[in-house]
């Protein structure tokens, strides 16, 4: 497989689209500021469908509205809003979409079970529905096929830029494209930063090949910055593909579906690496390795354990070596592992060598990568053959004040 | 039991003493500063003991040798020394141990079976054993009935106060005093703080009731601020009980046990209290109470990822009554609950009944609970009958900066 195109965008492309579908982004009021805060994308024809939902136990009102739409495995539209999260908010946030749903459905004709819905920002509040009803016709009216980088910029909270990816390859006989969005910003602390994203591809491909290859592409990406049983409220990552580029369709286990999978991937890695690194405050990206441990279970706790340390992350920010605090994480974690044999790398440097430091100049060398934007920390249990990776960013002042004063 | 006298001080009593034990602190220059960081505990005769110690997988040289002596149920004495946590040390360490306690029992006459060790400060880095072995001798002429002062100084580490406790009451006919010293501060992020603490008494009462004691002592005091399997590599509590009270020996299930164990807690918990107080840069001290859940590890669960969650303790620091965020952390926890039944709590203030917000007003109110120094967060399940609380502080733009360069 070749890829033809693959752009990541701080900036967005100019050929950031994907036939079939049309964007828009708008500013309707929801937001105190004057940000974009209203999203809509439309799929031509009907799309197939397939989401992945917070396994959060208290789920926003638009999680569970689309949870249950999108079993169909079909859908034609997504509404975004930010600047509320539309969670919390009981039998009237349940209300307040279905009914924005159908206000949708009547300008875009066709029908409410069609809307999919994703919502983020402060939790609690209701949604300012008389901005957001009268702001509809223009949202319709402002589709674009070019309206993705518009749509990229609605979705945001505290990102400090829209996250937007596209890749074009050949797959089945013919190209097809992958666009991703996305919004993030606060993954320093996964525990309750919500994550949107958006997949839209004009491949042809069954439902139940687009519902496995979104999990598994999933697996390899938001779940490597965000945890598994740690998310949000509200994080969504939803996928439309239209078949406008007439290929065979895709079916699981064939080479097509291979291909898929290999090019999604290529959209979905960006897309995490990118909220990592604009997680709130973050300066630095870090990628914590495990290896050799005894099973993938352990070596994913003990990576974990010290991706999610803030005595860890503030060491980071410091760009302290202090490897003792990552043996430390690793140690309560549950993982089991001998400490006598533990090697630490930070980037190429041996920090430590069966448990023990190895000298001042190497926390020099060590020091001196922890001066990187992003560099790797990889911890060798020499045990197994199990291995896990996470990127984790650092815990800066700038943390503290964006999440002590989000709501004023 | 009538408590005849409580004292909990940041400034050390003048009645802060237990018969027949000695201590001192002193200045040996492990710490780059002049301050003291050399404490010896020591009892005349050999006293009873226990431990509880870190179920860290990495444990520190004096952690592993602590253990292994108090097995026996008696020691003499207790070397402490702050500056240095000799963790990851290896076979270095441990011989680094071994040789002090043989010298310091030499200069004490006993054996160096007889004395225990802790240690806390930077990880990985030897002893410095010429200082430290220089100054056992000023250390052991040091030692004074009244030196309990200077070893509670001596084992701080970026503790802004001493943290001491004494207690005095009749059990088993007798009036017998317990005192308690602590060390912590990195308590806002229980992960990898050091928390030390020693625990002198003059009753009389036997190895196992000793051992129980303590254990259950320290569920309801230092567990409730630092989380079981969260340890750092040098957590230790060591008691000693030299009898010279001369009461009839206190017995596991007797009258006698009980009284002493509430004495005990009487100790304990003020110490973890002030544990969490100072702890690192916190500015606030919350009381995390979750109640009617269906089982009281549901209530763990739920309590610890709210009091452990970085968003919610940013949310502390800024008196920002986001309590969204409390239901969310709950709703990760794992505990099972319907969200649309949860009320919670600031002290008084309804802020959320059945799972929505009660309006501006009683945020208004609750911003100002926010304000105080200390104040209590309920969530009420309505689920069934389990309660569990725990003791959480703020994150703040002071934790990052002491965390950040610890050590230079």
């Amino acid at each position: 497989m070749q890829i033809t195109g693959v752009i990541m965008a701080n900036h967005i492309p100019s050929n950031f689209f994907v036939p079939g579908f049309r964007a828009s982004g708008i500013a309707a009021g929801i937001k105190k500021t004057q940000a974009k805060d209203l999203a809509l994308l439309y799929s031509e024809p009907p799309a197939v469908a397939a989401g992945v939902f917070t396994v959060n136990r208290v789920k926003a009102a638009p999680v569970l509205i689309s949870m249950e739409r999108v079993k169909s495995g079909k859908a034609q539209a997504i509404l975004i809003n930010s600047g509320s999260a539309n969670a919390c908010t009981g039998k009237r946030g349940l209300e307040d979409g279905r009914r924005l749903s159908k206000l949708l459905a009547a300008e875009l004709k066709t029908k409410a079970e069609n809307i999919l819905l994703a919502s983020t920002g402060v939790i609690g509040k209701p949604l300012p529905m008389a901005q957001i009803e009268s702001n509809l016709p223009v949202l319709v009216s402002s589709l674009s096929p070019m309206g993705l980088e518009a749509a990229a910029q609605a979705i945001m909270t505290t990102d400090t830029f829209p996250k937007a990816v596209i890749v074009r390859s050949r797959v089945n006989g013919k190209e097809i494209s992958i666009a991703g969005i996305a919004k993030g910003a606060g993954m320093i602390a996964p525990h309750m930063a919500t994550l949107l994203s958006f997949v839209l591809t004009d491949a042809a491909i069954s439902p139940p090949a687009l519902r496995r290859v979104l999990k598994e592409g999933t697996e390899e990406s938001f779940n490597r910055i965000t945890v598994d049983g740690d998310m949000s409220t509200n994080d969504t990552l939803l996928a439309l593909a239209n078949g406008k580029a007439g290929n065979q369709p895709i079916r699981e286990k064939t080479p097509g579906y291979k291909n898929f999978s290999a090019l999604l991937k290529e959209v979905l890695c960006p897309l995490a690496k990118m909220i990592a690194r604009d997680g709130e405050g973050a300066t630095k990206l870090v990628e914590i390795v495990v290896e050799n441990a005894r099973t993938r279970e352990e070596a994913q706790r003990a990576a974990r354990a010290i991706a999610e340390s803030p005595l860890v992350k503030t060491a980071f920010f410091g760009a302290d070596a202090n490897w003792g605090r990552i043996l430390c994480a690793a140690g309560y974690s549950g993982a089991i592992f001998d400490p006598a044999r533990v090697d630490v790398f930070f980037d190429e440097v041996d920090i430590v060598r069966h448990g023990q430091g190895t000298g001042v100049s190497k926390e020099e060398q060590a020091t001196a990568v922890m001066l990187k934007d992003e560099y790797k920390v990889r911890i060798n249990f020499r045990q197994g053959k199990a291995r896990a990776s996470l990127f984790t960013t650092d815990f800066s002042f700038d943390y503290v004040k964006i999440n002590a004063s989000y709501r004023s």
